[in-house]
């Protein structure tokens, strides 16, 4: 059967059974933006919207029994190309499936469709006088579903954990249609094999996690925030060895920003009446932030310690946010990643290592990257307590062969430093070719072993990560 | 070829590639016991003791090629025979592999082999300023490698989660003898599927945990208890939330304890100045836990808050420990399960199920004990923060088949419930029969896809847990 044959023959059957508006073809797939960052638009022959895992499992027991493989679509602010869809591909989206189903006060949970963003689940968990702890920049878009396949991290990683963490429970279609409902909502269950774990980081490739259960906790009381300048790059670890020491479990962020990242993205950023934040350069900045119940005694705690690492020599100077607008301001720095768009276009990479090797790791990365373009900017910063940098790079409009210059010098020096190329963004097509770095050959044939048993046909999200 | 005749061919190439310390046969096996707590002993054919990852996989390849099956054995602290071996079975014992490697003292992990006993980390981590989080009474003799297999709970779980929140690498020696290195050091990896979660909770049918890197915290400053008795376990849930509110993330136990249960288990267990702990009988208890950094605060924290839900009449007498004696106290009334054995035989069941639903499912299970045994015992206590109950029963000598009645009485309800029928034990033999109570059969034939893609000769740990 010819390629449009199968899609028409397939756009009929579903239509049929989950309604003409379940399905889309040609320009009303073709008009649709690829990325919420990106310009260019869809290129599927198909997209199809259900509205329950039981639409999900109809799709895909349809698209299984025509060999028909299928790329799944959340917000679609993954940034390692884990969305792309070829012309012969079928999209799943979850953009139909975005109900909060309930909320569990004593037991703090959650339960979601995949398709509800990051934002909605925090809002509807603090109108229960709760938290949704998981927390990114792309959270008014990003759904509950990618942030589950893809492990999202994010900015409170340290305290609470990736996303992970944070599910207790799921329900998944596999390849061939199987509803496999896992809506545990228990802290505990060692009740046999914990098949969640199966679908959460495997970036679609075993199973369409559909709906799922996530842990809430109590609404903390009390945020305190500050930004600390620092004397040296190796003084970092002992600094957040300190705080976290001295904050007992109330340290949710400790994002380093070396010099070069700070200069840029803290321009036009405003500290204490007009004036710049720090009155002079320093070698690294530290954001520091911690989570609590006591509105009164967390931020004098906080205070009193951020003087001991004064007094010290682990700080050179700090600052206490002493409203909302002076936290944000603090976090402004941390984000405003736009601010390297002047020198675009801009290259990002996620890796993490062990918390020691982070100064020598950084400056062999800076150092390659300037001896090869001297001309060209390199910025890290990241969440240093989760072991995780991010590395910025701009060496001007390069051919895709002069890129893997660059992702040479990111990636290679991780193999001694016993890093990972990828923390938090996943694998997707990006990291493909660069993923043993970080896995043995054994490891990349046990995923093709599980992706076999699970996907034998390899209809999910193909070609992603590794090839089965 | 006859049976005697494989395991004697394996003692000699074992012995040949291990040393000849490295297998036992006859005696030497017949006169272990078969387990920590137990009077009987092993009856398997062949017990062999490697010292690395590397002998494991030796091990492995050589019973692999002749099919041998294979019982993992750690401390043999496990309560649901997850390591009984049939006298034709060769076990493999981690009592060599005993090694603390190393502390990462910035990276704030631990790496160490899989024999290493949890008190032996939790004291490693201590000699380097930190803090394994991971805490269970038979710390002493249960294994790293155990605890990741069974993913054991314990006393700290709403704090700091299971094991598995704890691992942040692995070793695995896979049934044909494959080693899976997945030693990860750093908080966040998303390379590719997170393997270890395969090894995690699986009981051991998966692959041998052989190392692991595991992720350490610092050191608590403050640790403060209380005792608090409750006016009616319907207010259980709103002291919870309470009292996690409060402590803004430093809670680390919530105990809860029936009547019955508190009753017994205080018995003569003295409170100020040879007192009794409460002057009269209550409903319920909560033994509560709070580690922070504040030496002097958190102590009058705790207390203000214990006087707050006091005055609002969530509990009816607080007492808050005033020393490490009285701390140890209140602990040995929670963990005081041998008060029981005055009822001997004691059966324990080990079960998770939401919060809410608590207060109903113990009432029901009390009730359904004591109608079909009216001169029976049913103990209720528990981890209620994580959702994990514990019941104990007297009902005397009896066979299987009135065991089998007790039995449904505890997990049938957990169908109503949506609990779990192991919270933390695992199911190992032992609950296999009532796996469906908590599992869908399209989940459990996923578990035995997994399995037979992993180990597709059934040779390790066979049969626990479902049949593959």
């Amino acid at each position: 059967m010819a390629d449009s044959d199968l899609i028409t023959r397939l756009a009929q059957r579903l239509s049929a059974k989950l309604g003409a508006d379940a399905v889309l073809t040609g320009e009303s797939v073709h008009s649709r933006l690829a990325g919420v960052s990106r310009t260019d638009t869809l290129k599927a022959a198909m997209l199809v919207r259900p509205r329950s895992t039981a639409e999900v499992s109809l799709v895909m027991k349809a698209c299984s029994e025509l060999g028909q493989r299928v790329v799944v679509h959340g917000g679609l602010t993954g940034l390692v190309h884990g969305a792309e869809a070829a012309p012969d591909a079928v999209i799943l989206s979850t953009e139909r499936m975005t109900a909060i189903e309930s909320v569990d006060v004593d037991g703090r949970t959650l339960t979601a469709q995949a398709g509800a963003t990051i934002e909605s689940i925090q809002q509807a968990a603090v109108a229960s006088g709760l938290y949704y702890a998981v927390d990114y920049g792309s959270r008014s878009s990003a759904t509950l579903g990618g942030g589950i396949a893809t492990n999202a991290g994010g900015n409170r990683v340290v305290r609470f954990g990736m996303t992970r963490a944070s599910v207790l429970g799921l329900e998944a279609v596999l390849a061939d249609g199987t509803v496999i409902s896992s809506m545990n909502t228990m802290i505990k269950n060692n009740s046999g094999y914990d098949l969640k774990q199966l679908f959460i980081g495997s970036e679609g490739t075993l199973g369409i996690v559909t709906r799922a259960v996530m842990r809430l906790y109590e609404l903390p009381r009390s945020q305190n925030t500050a930004l600390v300048a620092v004397p040296a790059v190796a003084d970092l670890a002992r600094l957040l060895k300190r705080v976290d020491a001295g904050l007992g479990g109330q340290l949710a962020a400790f994002e380093v920003m070396w010099s070069e990242y700070f200069q840029i993205a803290s321009e036009g950023i405003e500290g204490v009446a007009g004036r710049r934040l720090f009155a002079k350069d320093y070698p690294c900045y530290a954001l520091i932030e911690a989570v609590g119940s006591d509105t009164h005694g967390d931020a004098d705690r906080l205070l009193e310690l951020l003087e001991s690492v004064l007094d010290d020599g682990i700080a050179s100077e700090v600052l206490l946010a002493q409203s909302l607008d002076q936290r944000n301001a603090f976090w402004k720095v941390r984000d405003n990643v736009e601010a390297l768009l002047r020198h675009r276009p801009v290259r990002y990479f996620d890796v993490s290592l062990p918390i020691g090797e982070m100064p020598a790791y950084a400056q062999a990365v800076r150092q390659g990257i300037l001896q090869r373009w001297p001309h060209g900017h390199c910025w890290v910063f990241g969440h240093m307590a989760d072991g995780n940098l991010h590395v910025s790079v701009a060496i001007g409009e390069v051919d895709d062969k002069t890129l893997q210059e660059a992702e040479a010098i990111i990636y290679e020096p991780l193999r001694r430093f016993r890093g990972a190329i990828s923390a938090e963004h996943g694998v997707g097509l990006e990291k493909k070719a660069w993923l043993d770095v970080s896995r043995t050959p054994e490891e990349i044939a046990l995923m093709a072993t599980i992706k076999r048993a699970l996907d034998p046909r390899g209809l999910l999200n193909a070609g992603l990560i590794f090839d089965a």
